[in-house]
């Protein structure tokens, strides 16, 4: 993965955040830079930055970089302008909870230092006693900074951990098949489902990968085949309804697919078409593995049918193609964002902490 | 039916050839004209009549057409000029087998004509002799319009049968999955797949359609949902992901596609994506139902492992979105127009000649 530059990271001799501009993907590798709430505002409204894990990492390196150029007279004003910035970034994508709980980390380490350093919360009154000084703004900044780093590390950490995990179900000459994009663009580096995949290119492994385009927004074929064409991974992209064909002639050896939610009993929430692609493969005995950091299982959501599903708008399905009507204006449009896969269909779900299969509700108590 | 118009007709009065131009769909209902040879080959090339059976039946009538315009002193001159124009027409889409088969219909019909008439066959020297005066260019006239319209009026009836020995499958409220457009437009009127679905719309029963958007071409989209929702029939467009969330959520009772092809032992050959949606049918339990005239059952071919299937063009599936690439410019697609569906997996295939179930080797052995 040397050669390739990772989806956002931190350049520490300017502190701006650096992040591949993913709505110019296919066409263009543009690298954009920012040190402005604004921009990184944009950034996550408009899916520059998408994939949940990558947009949690982004607002951490946002908060610390927004951090060390705020400015005011005391803590308390600094505090307050801090909390400001980061309900702001919260509001660009309200459903995101990668987003909620990365920005919410960081407040909590701030928290955790005007607590340490002055015996007092970041909401207390007394802040505004404390004279913001140089010396205070380079503590506020190392603190701020580690923890930003260390959860873009741990991206890092956990997608690799399940690579190494996953590898052991990749052989020589294997065609694989995945689905949307739960690759190294939905995250720092690596991805979710293509980390064994990408550990296994590295160690010189030759396979196929076969990528779905995935309607409606087609992840897989923007996205997903570009960073593995990059990667100079064997890819081929086809239509959604073109995986039975692939089966049936024998080019498909496994599955794996990365997923939104796991629920206490295995049972997965993915991008729309899973559960289609994951019932073919059970057709043709083929295994589908799911590759889900533990930050994804929801031990409170008993099985599949308590997730609910969002119903997105009807444009994506009608009104993408050469800027046109592409059916009747006025018919109705089925457009879920997702669907859910029975843990019946699943041959194993693959996590930072060790393969999952057989029992599945026994298995995710014990690892959770 | 009676307020659509069909998908092509006679004008009788003008002679001409009238059509709806496909190309311009959903967003125009653009009715063409032609009494002109390069009109009608741009018309089948360029799939502004497309749809196996409206192919053939467009040929017959450009026939006729041409036909009552051809000049010349003899017999021979018409004859010779007339199988100029049909090779012409055949070279617009050399593997349309309709299109074949309707040009040899009508050129058959001429011979037969001669050969009754005149004792010579239409390709016999003896023709040149014959003066082409008024009274023959109107017995010409006659036999080819004959024929012409029968072919029209056969794809009428057959189509229609096929609807009526249908019917008997759907239920007041059910819900109805279609793939691709086995549809009117690919006829005459009515369709195939869509012709119980119209006839039981024409007696008032109260059902919902879902039709598959059916990429890379989005035929689905563009055309079936197009003309169902013309129909005044309550239709719903989906991505081709997203049928077995549909079936999932229990909105499906059952599935109706055409066929471009049957084998001799029931095996089926249909748009891309027929296959992965019976097999999704099966694991919910949706019957699946064939629509096929027998003149689509060939015999000739054991099963469906002996079925070719063509593979198209890459811009297909990376090149038609906002006029920019979809996906890495240098990757590998697959892209099969086909794929084959088991006789496993079928529960009828309704022809015109009657349904046909169970053993599918032996009952298309005993209606063929």
């Amino acid at each position: 993965m040397s050669e390739l530059v990772d989806t956002l990271w931190l350049d520490e001799e300017t502190n701006e955040v650096k992040y591949i501009d993913q709505t110019k993907l296919p066409n263009e590798l543009l690298i954009k830079s920012t040190i402005n709430l604004d921009d990184m505002f944009t950034a996550i409204a408009k899916l520059e930055v998408r994939g949940a894990p990558a947009i949690g990492v982004f607002a951490a390196l946002s908060m610390y970089v927004l951090g060390v150029r705020i400015d005011g007279a005391t803590l308390g004003d600094y505090v307050k302008e801090y909390i400001r910035c980061s309900n702001h970034l919260e509001s660009a994508r309200p459903t995101a909870v990668n987003l909620s709980w990365a920005l919410n980390e960081m407040i909590k380490e701030l928290d955790r230092f005007t607590m340490h350093r002055f015996q007092c919360s970041y909401d207390s009154k007394s802040l505004f006693d404390i004279i913001l000084d140089d010396t205070l703004r380079g503590n506020l900044a190392y603190v701020l900074k580690t923890k930003a780093l260390h959860i873009w590390e741990n991206d890092i950490q956990v997608c690799k951990t399940i690579g190494e995990n996953g590898i052991q179900f990749i052989h020589e000459g294997d065609g694989i098949l995945t689905h949307c994009n739960a690759g190294r663009l939905a995250t720092v580096r690596y991805g979710t489902a293509t980390a064994p995949i990408y550990l296994a290119h590295e160690n010189g492994m030759q396979f196929k990968v076969f990528c779905d385009e995935t309607r409606p927004l087609l992840q897989g074929a923007r996205l997903t085949a570009y960073e593995l064409m990059e990667s100079g991974i064997d890819t081929t992209l086809q239509c959604d309804n073109m995986v039975a064909s692939l089966m049936a002639s024998g080019q498909i050896n496994e599955v794996f697919v990365g997923c939104d939610r796991v629920a206490a009993n295995g049972d997965v929430a993915n991008k729309i078409g899973t559960n289609g692609l994951a019932i073919i493969a059970k057709h043709y005995n083929v295994p589908v593995y799911i590759c889900a950091p533990t930050s994804s299982i929801d031990m409170s959501i008993p099985s599949g049918k308590d997730i609910v599903i969002e119903q997105r708008n009807a444009s994506e399905v009608t009104k993408m193609w050469y800027n046109n009507e592409m059916s009747h204006e006025k018919v109705k449009v089925y457009n879920p964002a997702f669907d859910v896969t029975s843990h019946e269909l699943i041959s194993a779900i693959i996590t930072e902490k060790g393969v999952i299969t057989g029992d599945y509700a026994k298995e995710l108590e014990k690892i959770m």
